[in-house]
């Protein structure tokens, strides 16, 4: 992912044009019918001139920090250029991460300073090809992974970054694999060094990761998981292999797994911070592994909250080694955003991934698809925690009828967003209130009134099957 | 090593009768041509009277904290009585570590306060089972591991704390094994997960945990060992599979590292604690572990140092993870003293390197033997750093010839005792001058004038052999 020239050049080299309302424009789209091979024709990189001009895109450009809507739908005009050792790829099917959602309120620094293309993976097909580009070829089926600049139709990414889709996997599955499985790989496998018999804790265990974690561990022996979900989310998470299902809103997570391990655990996984953070540090068994990797709870509302910002800082986890060799404990950090430059150790977890895909021991699960104009609702869907599973975006364009509905939602959306400003000033109440109650707690979703309906999973589903054809 | 009560019970249970002269006393000694079928014959624990009485035996006892002189040869009365689960071990030779040196100046709180028997590991054959004993029999060669109370003739441990030795390997071996490889291994294995191309850091690679850990290193595929060591010390280290040999004394290791493994390291060990902890995360890969295991620099001259324990604290490595998530790092800490009660995972790991051993892959090297009279001579070659492999003591008594021999040195002791003083005052007077360089260059050993012969190792081979007839 060390692919930062490719979309920070793409954003500078193309005229930008902004759209006010972004359900209204999409004139320039690409066909729909434009296959692989049709658009392989045209790909060659040396020409130069009228389509350089008359290229167009769809993308979605963070413009500024915020909330929701601070993510735009525009038309990018310019064929991108292709160095050597890049591929151009058509997106299909992006990802959402919760960086992507820390990165829209400012809270993430590899993302560059808005304006910027926001995303770190997507699956799709390639399109052209650079020199020295020697493994990848027009019309190959790829899931791509970088630092950023993916949620657009059209994506310049270095050679070494894309994965070629093995056979049966929808577009849908490749882009809610790379950065969720590679990360769970990851942490369990290398600094967790996970093995038969042992106990594991997955907070958030209905989330990307979580699911991904959770089967990564069934593949090992004996392996007992924790996860931690709302009562609702219970019965998928079980099905999903979770061992011992906890309700994190009810009851104390620490409590119920004393119970259940009193010795404590082998591996904790943190997406949290703060005070979750020390919490897992206690639980640990000797020679047990907290690998954190994020800080899910300084996201409380749509905008960054300075209360539970400053609250995850102070309660940051800090750690002296004197405690850790009398504990004999592990603490690593681990973000596949920093891991630039480490293509190698990805491609390596990455085929493992494939081959347990092969093999059905893995296999991404989807909560929702959403079009580009519905980003923002997609963000919503996931920072509220009610996903089981990936959230994802396609490109494919959205019918006429639906944009007819998404127009009529205009007015109900500015509702929505005097609601959600309503939301997050009783946040800041709640969180002046309750400085002392745990930080999660206090991001217990609200319910909401109205929803957009997302595109249905068997729909698109069977979609992909015949694009694969 | 749970094997807390055992001791301690001991200490309790028989009368102490310290010796002013260690050289002089040892008259109730155990006859030497006592061989484990001999000592078979009256072992049954149900006898009573008048050998719980006649029986003595000569044990080491720390009896306050400071210089090496606080470590005296005592004998002790009465023979301890076994619980359930225990064996009495007739001891054959006592390993030393670096904890031991830490507990004499009261930096280690695993041992009790003195008087106490230090000794975390020796080798022995068992004399006497207690019930419930179904694994261990009398007459069988064992090492063994605890938390302390092994540095005497006869030590009663519970039987899980014992380990076979397998054929072929000598009581000096055998004494040399479990502290230093167990160590190694968990840290290399468990919490570093060392794989094939990985490189690694062994600070002081020829002390004991620093052969082992390279010997472990190369059974695993294209590992790059960097080892410290000053460099009368490097032709010893690269024999035993050291790939880079860095004089720590006279270059700075971390550019040395650095001009061949520009990235960094993928695993470091770090026995020396304060400024060395930071610099060893500074050297660390992404997805580097760095495994920390003491606080060496602690220790500056053979007293309680107050300004280098001050200073270890002072700049004590402590990490938040925030740090950790961008480095994509991990920092661990390791003390087998503190693994009370995680027997399985020892005899785990205890068996997987018997195999190697077995295999010939490890094998350790022992660096002096000495007679627990000379226990102070054999620390301040540790401690000095003087040594190449592992210090060890033998019960087996001192001829009388040595003895008039030690009985004559007492007085260039005296001398000596003089000189420690002056050496560390002079540390005391360096470690203000010098307070901003590094911890370990203070440590730098003068040369020292005259020293004790400690027993030759291949007459100590040769009678280990015997013995094992």
């Amino acid at each position: 992912m060390s692919g930062e020239d490719a979309p920070a050049q793409q954003q500078n080299a193309v005229d930008q044009k902004q759209e006010t309302k972004p359900a209204e424009e999409p004139k320039a789209e690409p066909p729909k019918t434009e296959s692989a091979e049709a658009a392989a024709t045209p790909a060659a990189t040396t020409e130069k001139a009228p389509e350089e001009e008359t290229f167009t895109y769809r993308a979605l450009v963070l413009t500024g920090y915020g909330g929701y809507d601070k993510v735009k739908l525009q038309v990018k005009k310019g064929k991108p250029a292709l160095k050597a050792g890049e591929v151009l790829v058509r997106v299909k099917v992006c990802g959402l991460n919760f960086a992507d959602l820390m990165a829209r309120q400012g809270l993430y620094d590899r993302l560059p300073s808005p304006p910027v293309t926001p995303g770190m993976e997507c699956s799709g097909v390639v399109e052209a090809v650079g020199e020295e580009v020697t493994d990848r070829k027009v019309g190959d089926k790829v899931m791509v992974l970088n630092r950023f600049g993916l949620w657009q139709e059209v994506a310049v990414v270095p050679a070494s970054h894309t994965f070629l889709i093995p056979d049966g996997m929808s577009f849908e599955e490749a882009a809610a694999l790379p950065v969720n499985y590679i990360t769970a790989y990851l942490m369990l496998f290398d600094f967790g060094n996970l093995r038969p018999n042992q106990s594991v804790l997955v907070h958030a265990a209905a989330g990307g990761v979580g699911i991904a974690a959770t089967q990564l561990c069934k593949t090992v022996k004996d392996v007992t998981v924790f996860g931690t979900a709302s009562a609702s989310k219970h019965e998928a998470i079980s099905q999903g292999g979770v061992t011992h299902a906890i309700d994190y809103r009810t009851k104390d997570y620490v409590e119920e797994v004393r119970k259940i391990s009193p010795k404590g655990l082998d591996i904790i996984l943190d997406p949290l911070g703060g005070s979750d953070t020390h919490k897992a540090y206690n639980l640990l068994k000797p020679m047990g592994k907290l690998i954190t990797y994020g800080a899910a709870n300084m996201l409380a509302g749509q905008r960054k909250n300075l209360i539970a910002v400053a609250k995850n800082w102070y309660h940051q986890f800090s750690i002296h080694t004197l405690s850790l060799i009398q504990g004999n404990k592990s603490v690593c950090g681990f973000h596949l955003g920093y891991l630039d430059g480490e293509m190698e150790l990805i491609t390596e977890a990455m085929n493992t991934i494939l081959d347990l895909y092969k093999q059905g021991k893995v296999k991404p699960r989807i909560d929702s698809t959403w079009h580009l104009e519905q980003v923002g609702d997609a963000m919503r869907k996931m920072q509220e925690r009610n996903n089981i599973g990936k959230v994802i975006l396609t490109t494919e364009p959205m019918p006429e009828e639906e944009k007819k509905e998404e127009a009529k939602k205009e007015d109900k959306k500015e509702d929505k967003k005097k609601e959600d400003k309503k939301k997050d000033d009783k946040k800041k109440d709640d969180g002046k209130k309750e400085e002392k109650k745990d930080d999660k707690k206090k991001e217990e979703p609200k319910k909401e009134e109205k929803k957009e309906e997302p595109k249905k999973e068997e729909e698109k589903n069977e979609e992909a099957k015949k694009e694969e054809k």
